[in-house]
């Protein structure tokens, strides 16, 4: 498995609030599994920017209040999203990005100088910068990815945005399958299909279903078929090694832990908030 | 003038935040000047509780929107509030101690186990704890009061709670010396009266108006005729030896300075958000 990633995340974990300091905050429900506030705060430290992001439970019947409460706060400048806001979030932003409207889902929102909330999504664009930090450039690539959900919509979108060649899904939900064809397909006629299994002669396979979280799961899917020369990629974060990759590197197959996906979201993110550095 | 207050404010400013922590708000407009995040902050710190408190600037016109999205927000247990939201909180608490039902002013709600958010205030409690943390207790002193606002209402009705003997109240605007003698007067009969200025043979004469926070302020009041055993105290922070406190020592009065007020709410804090430690 490779060293996690190159960014850097120095600094102390979070300076002193004061009056002054600008608010940020991520959505959730449950929030309690959110990695956003340690990363952005050291984010925020590093780069000596007088501001924190702290996590807000937001319960999903809840949602409309807290959105409109926490606009209606002078020095709160930028929102995060996660499970399951990042749909009913899209409703809230006056203007979205051309990868947040392709989805229909953002997890990433600002406040303009001019009031608006523009929204955007990174989470397909921090998996691909992710690989190209690890050398896998997505142009051309023949890809298998398990789980049409979110996460599998976002980085299928970021994959073919960046030239992957051919995309195969599969998901045991089949409405989940069409609404992402439905949703890609006009944008890359021909590239997206869906299939029972990943076919073996692919250059990456991408876990992006929830299956590893839990240590009983069994695998999202079974990577001895694989030809000798694919990477095996994970989206889950905890544990790092899951049981996908062990077995992937058993089988001397090269694999991609998921952590990429986020760190190399930080800088997405100092890009979309303007934050110095 | 005294050295600071015996409480004791040690550890980090402020833990590491993660999804599970727990959140306050502190509610203001402006807010930038608000000193509750560093000290509650470092009062989580202190007793190992994994909360922090947020600055939210709520403009005026907007309060109520902030306030119905805050309370719809889980993982917030508690709000403080300053200038100008005191009065207007009470609209958002379903229960008001008696001193916040007293003054028609709260400066900190919690939200109770059941859901219900309760409002008390602590502002002339801190104050009244502050003196006698530092030797004085009001128990039969007679006070002057200089400022018949928010901060001076909370001052007077502390101290003739704590036995007070006299309290003469002096401030330029005759409806808010009014609005004082209404509030009060039933409940402490006889005991609070208005004057143009401080009578000389007093115990304790207060400054709780604005005056001191701009060098070029004119002196709340004069203290050279003031008795010689006369205490002379501040509610001003900023600076810490306002031009009154100044004017007293030279004169050979024994003095008091603002930031008693605010430290010493810290452990009335702790007890009514029910904080370890």
């Amino acid at each position: 498995m490779p060293l996690p990633p190159s960014v850097p995340i120095p600094g102390p974990i979070s300076g002193p609030i004061s009056g002054r300091t600008r608010l940020y905050a991520v959505l959730g429900d449950p929030i309690a599994q959110a990695k956003a506030p340690a990363l952005l705060n050291r984010l925020f430290a590093a780069n000596g920017v007088d501001a924190v992001l702290v996590p807000v439970h937001a319960p999903a019947d809840r949602l409309d209040e807290v959105v409109r409460g926490l606009k209606a706060v002078a020095n709160l400048d930028g929102l995060l999203v996660t499970v399951p806001h990042k749909l009913a979030m899209c409703g809230h932003a006056d203007e979205l990005s051309e990868a947040a409207a392709l989805l229909g889902s953002t997890n990433a929102l600002r406040r303009e100088p001019d009031g608006r909330w523009y929204g955007d999504n990174f989470d397909g664009a921090g998996f691909v910068r992710g690989l190209a930090a690890a050398g896998h450039h997505p142009a051309g690539l023949r890809v298998a990815l398990a789980g049409a959900g979110g996460a599998g919509l976002a980085i299928a979108a970021a994959l073919l945005t960046e030239g992957a060649a051919a995309l195969t899904v599969t998901d045991p939900d089949p409405d989940r399958i069409n609404a992402l064809l439905d949703r890609l397909g006009p944008h890359w006629p021909g590239r997206v299909t869906a299939a029972p299994h990943p076919p073996s002669d692919i250059d990456l396979a991408i876990n992006a279903t929830p299956l590893g979280l839990t240590p009983t799961d069994p695998l999202p899917f079974d990577p001895a078929p694989l030809s000798p020369g694919t990477l095996v990629a994970d989206i889950i974060m905890t544990p790092p090694e899951t049981p996908l990759l062990r077995t992937a590197t058993t089988l001397g197959l090269a694999t991609h832990p998921g952590i990429h996906m986020l760190t190399e979201q930080l800088p997405l993110y100092r890009s979309f908030f303007r934050l110095p550095g």
